[in-house]
């Protein structure tokens, strides 16, 4: 077999085997394969594209290019959730121990967060002594007690999708559906669960900006998923404004205890509603969404799931006392409130824009060596759809230098548009695929 | 100005300016463009495209990535002759005494071949003494003197070329017909001649299988050499059969020798003709190609080209007495006739598998680094449309080792088909591009 070969294949529109697809990632992992022609491969399946058992095949392979994360010592039905990324998203901090606290595993691997916010590590690290260096023995241990864990993301996960996502992003091929598809679910697949649940975003502040490239995105690893035998489903949810109200670490930490205890915005409810039921029901949990969804609720009301974020905040070493006394958390030393300057209606928000006003005032990572400043950030007052009159505070910002607030409001402004027309705000959850 | 962005304006259909072509090519050559993003850029051309000006500015950018050889110091209009390669094509040797003896100033630069025989260098090394490694002054000193001279191809003529066609070759982006013309027509805008006359093959031992194909490069070189103001003409001629009746590189010089005594196969007389003619025309030596072929039919009949081959050998160091008395070139020691075993018609040669058959013999190069057997090669008795019978001659095989001669034999004969019906023989020259 010969890389050239495959490459004038897929060039001509052929469809390439499973064989020739392993031989092109185990090649290109080994080094073996030159990223100049792995680069004018990729650019030939923009144009090409691949068809499912092409995709699931990439998948499988960059799948198996590193370590396989091994969970059979967990029983049970493991669930996972995975985001295309979005802003203010903080569902897994609270459909976390949600699932948990219906007995259902959640094992998590996870990474840190480059860009607008933290990942969900950082997000925790918000709990003083809270640590994700803990061992797969360990790890292990915790799901099988008290069914929720979460390790840093090894190093060596599917090294074949870091190696090709690197060499897309700086060749004009990342936008391509079987690439994106497979990325993403290489890594769901190496860390080993059972049941896959995916937010696929759309909008502003999402990779996909329309609704049609979400649910073929949507569709597209549902099918991988479920053709590597794993329960997987997709929600396609809105991000043409933020999740919730709060965007920054601490303040989506506060944001989600504030859910557990049932006081939460009604976006950032229904998707964690809709996620956490996926897991239920794919780990045989509940029969239908409707009843994980009344399972749910009763998990909110009970303190349940509370309870299950504390015992599992202090397993990994943090103050569990801030769950239940959320006021400890540090916080920003300027509170600045952004007012509107006219009458109207917020018509859009800017999402990605929102997402650059939390990097500005340090609440993101702009390399992977920046530290972060978990106290800064934006909580949101009106959204899409809110009457606003001159004087009226859309948001507050939370910031440590004035500066960098002068800057932040400035752009926060200029990412929200007011007319003078009533809106309805808008949905929250646009599909399903199951 | 950004790399990545560029690919991505082309992925998306879009046409380059001239400045971003060359600092494409600067970039590339000075190795600031790294191999992976210039592949995924090449493959993004085969899909898209580019139009007449991106390919004019990409060939005049690769043209001026290294020496451009300047003939200004030559009195009169200088013509030069491309062919995209054939076998059994020696009619460089033959169109060059021609249309010097006429006054045209002949000035060419030219590499050695690599493939089923020499280039015509090795062909011009069958004098004994012929060298090319001359002075650039001597070379144009020799033009001014005689009209004709040639010089081997400078390391630096094109390289951005050079290295984008080794790039190409291992990424299954070789044949897209802007890369091609541009190619080619960057070496011949480099090597400086006014007027340039491109034979462009078409068939089964030419890169252009059909003759739309060939037609299509013959069109986009023109214009590329017109936009750059030099005189282009291109002769669309076929390679279903070897071009004259010998293949070697001896042997064509023969061939070539006796075409210029009068004595040559039809087709060759055609070719070189056509090609000449042009070159004529385009130097305004004939105001049409009528005028033209008949002044060049005189220089063949009263012995000009002849006595001008010999001057140009003895210029460059060569036994001129090989000129008139040709068969005092070293022979081979194998003379093997290649017989029909069957009635009928010759209907198809297939030319590629002929070249290989020369390469078996040793008259060819298979790396840089092979040496070359100067006498071996191939003496067609017939070719297509003749008719045969069991035991008749259709090439008598040139060797220097009973082994390869055995090989070539049967190469041979599996590419050429024998069948019932009689077929006329083909036209040679298909078509012209002014």
């Amino acid at each position: 077999m010969r890389m050239y070969d495959l490459i004038l294949k897929k060039k001509h529109g052929g469809v390439l085997s499973k064989e020739e697809i392993d031989y092109l990632i185990e090649g290109y992992t080994a080094g073996q394969i030159p990223d100049y022609q792995m680069s004018a491969f990729l650019m030939a399946v923009c144009f090409q594209g691949m068809n499912e058992e092409e995709t699931l095949n990439l998948t499988m392979a960059m799948a198996r290019s590193g370590e396989m994360l091994d969970l059979s010592a967990i029983h049970g039905m493991k669930a996972d959730k995975h985001s295309t990324g979005g802003v203010g998203d903080k569902t897994s901090l609270i459909l976390g121990p949600l699932v948990a606290s219906l007995g259902v595993p959640v094992a998590k691997m996870s990474g840190r967060g480059l860009g607008h916010t933290g990942g969900t590590i950082d997000k925790l690290e918000s709990f003083p002594g809270f640590s994700v260096a803990i061992s797969n023995d360990r790890f292990i241990q915790n799901v099988n007690e008290m069914k929720l864990s979460i390790i840093g993301q090894t190093a060596n996960l599917a090294p074949a999708d870091k190696r090709l996502y690197a060499l897309r992003d700086v060749t004009g091929t990342v936008d391509q559906l079987s690439l994106i598809a497979s990325s993403i679910m290489s890594k769901k697949l190496a860390a080993g669960s059972d049941v896959i649940v995916l937010d696929v975003k759309c909008g502003s502040g999402a990779f996909m900006k329309t609704y049609e490239d979400a649910k073929r995105l949507a569709e597209t690893m549902v099918k991988i998923g479920n053709g590597a035998k794993r329960h997987t489903y997709a929600v396609i949810s809105d991000m043409n404004q933020p999740l919730g109200n709060a965007v920054g670490n601490i303040l989506e930490v506060k944001e989600a205890i504030a859910a557990l205890n049932g006081k939460a915005p009604e976006d950032l409810m229904e998707a964690t509603y809709a996620l956490a039921a996926y897991m239920l029901v794919g780990a045989g949990r509940a029969a239908t969404v409707e009843e994980a969804v009344s399972l749910l609720k009763e998990q909110i009301q009970n303190k349940q799931a509370l309870a299950k974020l504390a015992e599992f905040v202090k397993a990994q070493g943090g103050e569990e006392a801030y769950v239940y006394e959320p006021e400890r958390f540090a916080k920003a030393s300027i509170l600045h409130e952004v007012k509107a300057d006219r009458d109207g209606y917020i018509h859009a928000m800017n999402t990605e824009e929102i997402g650059m006003t939390s990097l500005i005032l340090g609440g993101g990572r702009e390399t992977k060596e920046s530290s972060i400043d978990l106290t800064v950030g934006i909580v949101f007052e009106k959204k899409i759809g809110s009457k606003v009159a001159p004087g009226d505070t859309i948001a507050v910002l939370h910031a440590n230098d004035p500066e960098k607030c002068r800057l932040a409001e400035r752009r926060l402004l200029s990412a929200i548009s007011i007319k003078e027309q009533p809106i309805a705000a808008p949905k929250h959850i646009l599909g399903f695929v199951e």
